[in-house]
């Protein structure tokens, strides 16, 4: 199921995506009564109370950048605040000269979970899974060592406009383009940690609630974005986010 | 007033802490209905959306992690899943060989902000403030270069249990105790950027919310937790945030 959040008449709602058609969905169940996609706006999918980034997760993309693959996964964290959905645009801050994108598969938390043990199939704990790019000031990032104001600032965490609930991620293909262009290429096989290992991880290190986004790492070919562009990124299973890209006011 | 968050018969309410009472506090209206403090539950004063910190803020504490004091305030982020509040035991990672304490004056914000100009007084946007221990897993800090993991355990962000709304912080005395021991003293005025100039240049990186926290930075004296400890600490005009050390199990 593709699940999103929209709003109509003033209302925010959960629905259900399935043939063109919104269907509301209350209580984990598909009701009957449905909206046209053009009637409605539809909204980020997730409203996390944090966004956990996995850095260096594919060992091409760690290496066009200089970086060694790490013994451990390396964290980060978003700022929700950035997050906006398909369809929206990515403004490209003046403090910054180079924003590139960074096409990634991530993961929303279905139940609060903390210190799972090696033993526990951490993907019962997961809703679904989504499209995000983690837009990322290049510049900035270098300057400030911290990670956090380069890849925080507002619009610069697109996320697919809903969630995918059924998905096998073993081996599926991530492919971002911009203008139509392919840059980044990669399959989730190509992991250093995969999915399974990254929330088990990451639940060790702080408790994870409901709702939390964890966005697994991109593959290798990140590349600057411009005024003017489009950036889109595909995921096998999941579908496309697409976003244009403008100077911020 | 001292605004407080708290849970009596399973509700959870908003209050004013007075005169050892706390009074529901609705619509921005302490009203006449009160409870003895010992008949309810202190919660963490703050929902954020979330928690930004600021680094290298006070020239000495800079120095004495061998670090430059910068040119810009350098952020970083707490996952919000780290607070606690006073009493509650701050939990000691085995991940970590050394975690130390860090007092620093917190701000919250009290109404959504963004891209404040020079020209704006950036305190009509803060709705009070607080005590923050920003809790550090300084060996891991230092061995993963990101500050995210070090300082987003459990427990590692405890804040005072209530906001004070009424403070001038311009020069204000901070001290941090470790089982009574003074460690950490500083006054704000010792800050290199002060909380005005926090908020605009925070609001320009990313969008804040009503709710979200400014973590303004700790003086110098930094130093180890260990398990049975009691860590304190203090700030003129607000009060005192008090955490028991514990092993995590």
């Amino acid at each position: 199921m593709k699940i999103c959040r929209f709003t109509v008449n003033n209302q925010i709602k959960t629905g259900v995506i399935d043939n063109e058609k919104v269907f509301s969905y209350e209580n984990n169940q598909k009701l009957s009564d449905s909206y046209n996609l053009h009637e409605i706006k539809l909204l980020p999918p997730v409203e996390p109370s944090k966004i956990v980034c996995v850095g260096r997760n594919y060992a091409e993309h760690a290496a066009e950048l200089g970086n060694a693959v790490p013994t451990e996964p390396l964290l980060f964290l978003k700022a929700p605040s950035a997050l906006i959905t398909d369809g929206e645009d990515i403004l490209l801050p003046e403090q910054s000269n180079r924003v590139e994108h960074e096409g990634e598969l991530a993961l929303v938390i279905g139940r609060d979970c903390k210190n799972l043990a090696d033993s526990v199939n951490a993907l019962e704990y997961v809703f679904g899974y989504t499209i995000l790019n983690d837009v990322t000031a290049r510049d900035l990032q270098r300057a400030d060592v911290q990670f956090t104001r380069a890849k925080s600032f507002d619009t610069f965490c697109p996320v697919a406009s809903f969630i995918e609930t059924d998905l096998d991620t073993t081996d599926i293909k991530l492919t971002t383009k911009v203008n139509g262009e392919i840059k980044q290429t990669g399959r989730t096989s190509q992991m250093v940690f995969n999915v399974d290992f990254l929330i088990r991880y990451i639940s060790r290190q702080m408790s994870l609630k409901a709702g939390d986004v964890i966005a697994t790492g991109t593959p290798s070919g990140v590349s600057q974005l411009k005024n003017g562009d489009v950036c889109e990124v595909e995921i096998e299973g999941i579908g496309k986010l697409s976003n244009p890209v403008k100077r911020a006011n």
